[in-house]
């Protein structure tokens, strides 16, 4: 693997098979109506890192192999995130998504709230296919999760004394959650050891937290054009994100009280604004810091297994999560 | 059953089950999230009809008996006819429902798409408690085609010449499918013969159908102190209905012209000034024609069945279905 690009090990361990998860996606994805249809077919050009499909994919190679239950599995956690997504972009008000106008900016936001719907309900008839009511159990329950993650970032928006520990919880929730199910399903249906099964759900959730961290440094931090998504949006909706719960808890109290003003009041110069406090701060060293433990956590989880290609693969993802942001 | 009010009957024949959907329903709609659970506690009091775990224990009653997964799947159906319904009020911007604010308007419209995905996960979640994948698949299957009706009819909007195909096709999806799956999983999880099975479903959707052509009614016609609900919002949102389609494929040219000028530039004052056409039009007895005729077709289903006190329930329900309205 040394040298070997980390997108490239990807398609020579789990490349025919991820293949294979489009097409049951592009399969399941199509309607007669000609307006559902309309919308799936735009929405195939947000199409993204395919993550939670290469998580249960990879967590199922490395610990006992990959069966054709998978494939559905990672075509299901692709579409309930997909749902998430789009129903994000309406909470969001978000104009682009991977460069590509999003449901609510291209029709409105009454589509997009059906259109997520319509993603949520398919992949549960999806996960219905399977043989036993096992996977639709867990999925019902990890997306319940999900959604009481992001309806306690709702609650807290626009509370400036959010605290670290009530920010991992809603972490936890709206992305860790769905990222633990994939390690979980991929190991438990490649029928691994309980043991395994375990660290992988954990692995997951590592991964899932590290990512969310990154995710929320780049909504301050990044570039439109690279990210091809608009940001600034956690500060325009008053979400607190690590960076800036460090910054207003390490803040001198006249930089702190500057600070406040400017979250209260948020407008397109905020996040320029902000940019001198966090020069004269900790305060991304130390997300990095978090990100980068919660990866070391995540790479410990595969200790259990073989050294097989799949295992270096996830190891390097959990680099990648903590790397693309800092 | 002569004399008896159809809601005692309703109580003698499935009064207890009824209640241990209710306990069903209690038990599950409980989080610990402290936000999740005040939103939970205020959407108890929207409590409806409970038409559909009605339909769903009354066809089980009248094709074989009611089972302990009956119970469970009632829950399931209400839990998801609840969550179109808080989705329905962020599309429709309605301010109360059963004399209670909505979710959107007593919080906010993110709070509502959340807790309405929070109510559709767990439904699926609760319906993957039972043995088989079957009620998943099929009530996956139902939810899809209610979006997908939701959507055509978002589409649609603003459509002055949607013509009564398009109009019954969109209420075949969002209203119909879950009336008809009801009858479909009381019948079949009480074991009945395919052809009673064919024929609940057929009930239902016939019953679904009457039950939203009588709704669309009282949109335009009915007294908001006396059903609790905003009314006119589907002509504020251009969503054109059985009456008014009539009424503008019968009206004069002057008329129509002058009707479609209304219907171009909706306000508070709209209604009213559409009752005059009303009057001189056939479309309120056409209209009222079209729901007896199905609330018949839903009876005669019924003739299959041995003859039972939740069988005389059923057809009562037809009857009411329309009589509400008109």
């Amino acid at each position: 693997m040394q040298g070997v690009p980390v997108l490239t090990a990807v398609e020579l361990a789990i490349g025919t098979e991820l293949l294979e998860t489009e097409q049951v996606l592009a399969e399941e994805l199509q309607s007669d109506n000609p307006y559902v249809s309309d919308i799936l077919q735009h929405s195939t050009r947000f199409r993204g890192k395919r993550l939670r499909p290469m998580l249960l994919l990879l967590t199922a190679k490395a610990s006992g192999g990959i069966r054709q239950d998978h494939k559905i599995l990672a075509a299901v956690v692709e579409m309930i995130h997909l749902a998430t997504l789009v129903h994000d972009d309406v909470l969001d008000d978000a104009e682009t998504r991977r460069h590509v106008a999003t449901v609510n900016a291209r029709w409105n936001n009454e589509t997009s709230v059906l259109f997520g719907d319509y993603l949520f309900t398919h992949s549960f008839h999806l996960a219905s296919s399977l043989e036993t009511t096992y996977a639709c159990r867990r999925i019902g329950r990890a997306t319940n999760i999900v959604c009481e993650g992001e309806l306690s970032q709702i609650k807290e928006r626009g509370n400036l004394d959010l605290c670290e520990e009530a920010y991992f919880k809603i972490i936890d929730g709206k992305t860790a959650e769905l990222t633990a199910l994939c390690g979980h399903l991929g190991a438990l249906y490649a029928q691994a050891e309980p043991a395994i099964v375990t660290a992988m759900e954990q692995y997951g959730r590592s991964l899932g937290l590290a990512f969310q961290i990154a995710d929320d440094v780049l909504d301050l931090m990044g570039n439109e054009g690279k990210t091809g998504k608009s940001l600034g949006s956690d500060l325009q909706k008053q979400k607190l994100t690590l960076p800036l719960i460090r910054l207003l808890s390490t803040a001198s109290d006249a930089d702190a009280a500057e600070i406040r003003q400017f979250l209260a009041h948020p407008d397109e110069t905020t996040r320029d604004r902000l940019a001198p406090y966090f020069e004269r701060s900790d305060a991304f060293q130390y997300t990095h810091q978090k990100a980068k433990s919660l990866a070391n956590d995540a790479r410990r989880q595969l200790e259990l297994l073989p050294m097989t290609p799949a295992r270096r693969i996830l190891a390097e993802i959990a680099e990648f999560a903590v790397q693309r942001s800092f």
